[in-house]
């Protein structure tokens, strides 16, 4: 049989107040046709389904209609788990109509120990859980880490082993190549990934393959035939600088005899560039030429920034005259000798009124007009009457 | 055929933070419990699903949980609408699946155009809509009531009536006997209603039956063929006040010669009591053990209450006592010579914290403590500082 494994949707994600779901669902369409193009059997969603336990209302439409395309429309079977950011009892809400049409979800841990069955495989769906539920569900204080509660999860699948099938894993969890190791990888409850909160590789070496969902990239997969399939779109611009083209889903063939899996690449319709560069380049046709501004969103921070060039300049507006739209604007200050002077006061020597005014010209590039300096003065006349 | 027909269940509801889900759980067993007795070949479910657009999570397990009981378990057919209450897209999830397992669902007007058919009867489905989507639908800037609306959506349907067949229309909004009638209804939005926001009995006439939700009891039904289910349980005092024994549901046997319906009562497991008594009374034992105190809640109002001599005692503390959970408390001054003394002050002239102390007392029946005397006191210091 062949599975499409994908995860971390994070559907209703947002990126500094921008929407992703128009992206979302355009790597749904890329996803789709993949699975039409390979004739596979199933696809497979391992967990951070939603991107936060109540999602909004557009949230919860296009992930219905997503899995709907999937389910009713294109009669593929669903393996589907809960991730960390998904709120699991909400999730459950109408899963037993699902089940009826192979749609199959499982967001509690109990729910772990009953395969499902293929004349090739022994599917394991596993969804995210914490220590506290293993204690809970085993009814043992000394499980203190995941690693001690994976143990126990484990061993107990292995009893339910079939010699004459494969055996498949689908879970949602950091796992590092050995345990000594701890490596850099985009997951969205830390950037470092490693220690307690991690698994290694080797504990799962009973399992002919495993699907991960929790880290977004697959260049994080831990092992040959342990794998992420990573997020289908860049969620943030750490992942944009970190990877360039390396989202997509995995096509994997399992047969009685092999496991071979294969990387297919999403391309986004609106990418995420990330562009560091100074003033002078950043406005230069030569250079704005050669970026894709009708369809790309940018992250950019502008080296050798000198707020005194910018005084009355609206930096943001000028940029996004070129660049279209701008999710995230930095700088990196040069500071000019006015600027040093200043900063070279101690803060505590400044009176409020002249903190405000040098932040918001660092900010801004603008000094405070008459008015607004008339504004912050009036308002600490008031603060100070208070105190 | 056979029908249940009930509506505004409002899952999720709470009264004065209370959470009524345990006794809306005890009346959907009774609910169920109808259905099996009477072999029905449905149930109709009138709108009001949940109690809010994002219901909290146990209002969705709650729900999931009975709709398997019905659809699954039973294997009965649902015949569901969103009401005011309900928020139709977020309802909307999974409805493709439960579709495929005769649970329908309708939460938009454009739907109401497809009746579902039986062999004696066409059933319309209709869910809550405002003039305004009625604009948008018919493309139509000239309709300003619902009125005007439900006499176009009617005649839409009439067009599509099966001569041979009965006519069964499931709808939720206020109906009222005739238009120059005005009729104390329990409903979500207002307890008067009438006037532009109602419906009359006589638009419906060509409907052998409308099966309607919105209002809260029976006997709010604007005709014989017109029929409120009410809700299955009481969710306010007023409610409580107003009605005795009369929550349920109607059972609507339809055959190709006629429609009769027969009401079936549910009784609460733990009532809502209202009881308006002086203390003296109250606190009486002969009157108490008249009570059901272990199984009910109670709204209290104490008559001819006299502050005064409630001085040291905590009312709510003794009620509960003796009642158990009060959920509403009232009072019904008597005023003593010495409040007529005070409360004849302008209370201008009062200092303010003598307004928070009259304000405790009258409310506690205890003067502040020295304690919170100087709470208070210093509370007043600290804002006058502020000033």
């Amino acid at each position: 049989m062949k599975l499409l494994h994908t995860a971390d949707w994070h559907i209703g994600r947002t990126l500094n107040g921008f929407s992703l779901l128009d992206e979302q669902k355009a790597a749904f369409k890329q996803i789709i046709q993949i699975a039409k193009d390979e004739d596979v059997d199933g696809i497979v969603i391992a967990g951070d389904i939603y991107d936060r336990a109540v999602p909004s209302t557009n949230a919860v439409t296009a992930l219905d209609e997503m899995l709907q395309t999937i389910n009713i429309e294109n009669k593929l079977p669903i393996y589907a788990i809960s991730g960390n950011h998904d709120g699991s009892k909400r999730l459950n809400y109408g899963r037993t109509w699902m089940e009826l049409s192979n749609f199959h979800l499982n967001t509690l841990l109990e729910e772990a120990f009953t395969p499902i069955e293929t004349p090739e495989a022994q599917i394991f769906m596993l969804p995210f859980f914490d220590p506290m539920d293993a204690r809970v569900y085993y009814g043992n204080d000394d499980i203190h880490t995941i690693g001690d509660a994976m143990d126990l999860v484990l061993a107990d699948m292995y009893k339910l082993f079939d010699a004459n099938k494969k055996h498949i894993l689908i879970t949602h969890f950091a796992v590092t190549p050995s345990a000594d190791e701890e490596i850099e990888l985009t997951s969205e409850t830390s950037s470092k990934v490693g220690g307690l909160a991690t698994l290694t590789a080797s504990q799962f070496d009973k399992f002919d393959y495993v699907m991960l969902g929790h880290i977004h990239t697959h260049n994080a997969s831990p092992a040959e035939n342990i794998k992420y399939s990573g997020s289908p779109v860049k969620f943030n611009v750490k992942e944009a600088r970190m990877q360039h083209k390396n989202k997509g889903v995995y096509i994997v063939d399992i047969t009685e005899n092999s496991i071979t899996s294969k990387f297919h690449e999403i391309t986004p319709v609106t990418d995420l560039i990330v562009l560091e560069e100074n003033w002078k380049t950043l406005l230069d046709p030569a250079f704005y030429k050669t970026q894709p501004t009708d369809k790309a969103w940018f992250a950019i921070t502008i080296k050798e920034f000198k707020p005194s060039e910018h005084i009355h300049a609206n930096v943001r507006a000028e940029l996004q005259q070129i660049y279209g739209t701008v999710v995230e604007l930095d700088y990196q200050r040069v500071k000019s000798e006015e600027d040093n002077e200043s900063t070279r006061q101690n803060i505590g020597e400044m009176s409020h009124e002249d903190v405000v005014g040098q932040f918001y010209q660092s900010i801004t590039g603008d000094p405070l007009s008459k008015d607004q300096k008339e504004l912050v003065d009036n308002i600490f006349v008031e603060l100070q009457k208070g105190e």
